[in-house]
């Protein structure tokens, strides 16, 4: 099959920066729908969002949205287009590795809500845990990880193992077929280039937060 | 009393996008100072910590850390700055509020570890789970709130309750003196300006991720 045969379209690069932020206008953009709203300016996008007018209309220039000038967005065009690129237009399965607290309850707070990323797949070490279920989906065996994630398709797991395995798990992960991590260890993962591995450490949060609240103390 | 007489240092300000990157340099330095290095150049400090060399020295620079040329920068002055810029050198109290799966997981990880940023206090609305310790620190009632915020001098804070009153929580902890919330209530917070809100939402967090495997799907 050549090129021109297939069905794949061809997306545009987009930065790092911008496909963070397309979630969130894509929220706000959903919630207008809802509401009945047919049009958007960039102004109101932004005051809704958070971000400046320019900003978005910059991001949105990415994918060839340019809008209409004094008129605005159609949110529906808009809401179809970032959905498209995010490729949430169908449902994504995701697998769930460490079925702790953390994982507990990230795998219950995405399976009780509609969510365009599912998790399908949850695993977990601990044999006691094996073949218990987590809302509807049963935890795994670590020995199955490989087999199910290709049986299933995902191309995207959860991460919230201990750090001292993080890296070996996903290693095994990408192997299987995964391209996309969210990291909760805390661990810096090295995986191959074209592995997109989106980090999220509490302490980092904190430690960076503290500076906002350090203001007296600094010469304590 | 004068500005002259007072203790407080004049801190630098500094870029959001840098702060953020702060704690991770700091977390690369302790760890060569752990292992006897004295001196960093930029480059190293890159290789381990994921930026560029420009990067580094363009966020360093913010706060007068500029290196010696061919030389490098001292791990030990660097990483002592650094903790200092962040409020790092003395213990920074925190609160937590909610204490269901996610917030028990984020307390057990923050009060088994050992951290700058330390959970002194944890708040939940249910009355069967006041009372309970979370590691060492006990759960409770909201309605102490402000005044156990007050008494600890907390003035960060982590929000782990449902959207429906993140709102209104957040509010009340700013009150009492917090500054800055991390937030994993799937809810835009709307505070004063001066309050810092770091929020970490799981869905946006999945559905930005969702791009880079959503490759082969887009026109399926």
């Amino acid at each position: 099959m050549s090129i021109q045969d297939g069905p794949t379209v061809r997306r545009p690069r987009i930065p790092d920066v911008t496909i963070k932020r397309l979630p969130i206008y894509l929220r706000v953009l959903d919630r207008m729908r809802e509401q009945g709203v047919d049009i958007v300016s960039s102004a109101e996008l932004a005051r809704q969002s958070g971000f400046t007018s320019e900003q978005i209309r910059k991001d949105l220039a990415y994918f060839g949205a340019f809008g209409t000038r004094g008129v605005g967005y159609s949110v529906a065009m808009l809401s179809d287009r970032i959905r498209r690129i995010l490729g949430l237009h169908r449902e994504v399965p995701a697998a769930l590795v460490g079925a702790g607290h953390l994982g507990t309850a990230l795998a219950r707070y995405n399976l009780t809500r509609p969510q365009a990323v599912r998790i399908v797949a949850i695993f977990d070490a601990d044999p006691d845990k094996v073949g218990s279920l987590i809302e509807t989906v049963p935890i795994s065996p670590m020995d199955a990880m490989e087999d199910i994630v290709r049986e299933k398709g995902v191309r995207l797991a959860i991460l919230t193992v201990p750090a001292s395995v993080a890296q070996t798990v996903a290693e095994r992960l990408v192997r299987a077929g995964v391209e996309a991590i969210l990291n909760f260890a805390p661990a810096q993962l090295r995986l191959p280039p074209g592995v997109q591995v989106q980090p999220i450490d509490l302490s980092l949060e904190l430690e960076s937060l503290s500076y906002y609240v350090a203001g007296e103390r600094v010469s304590g």
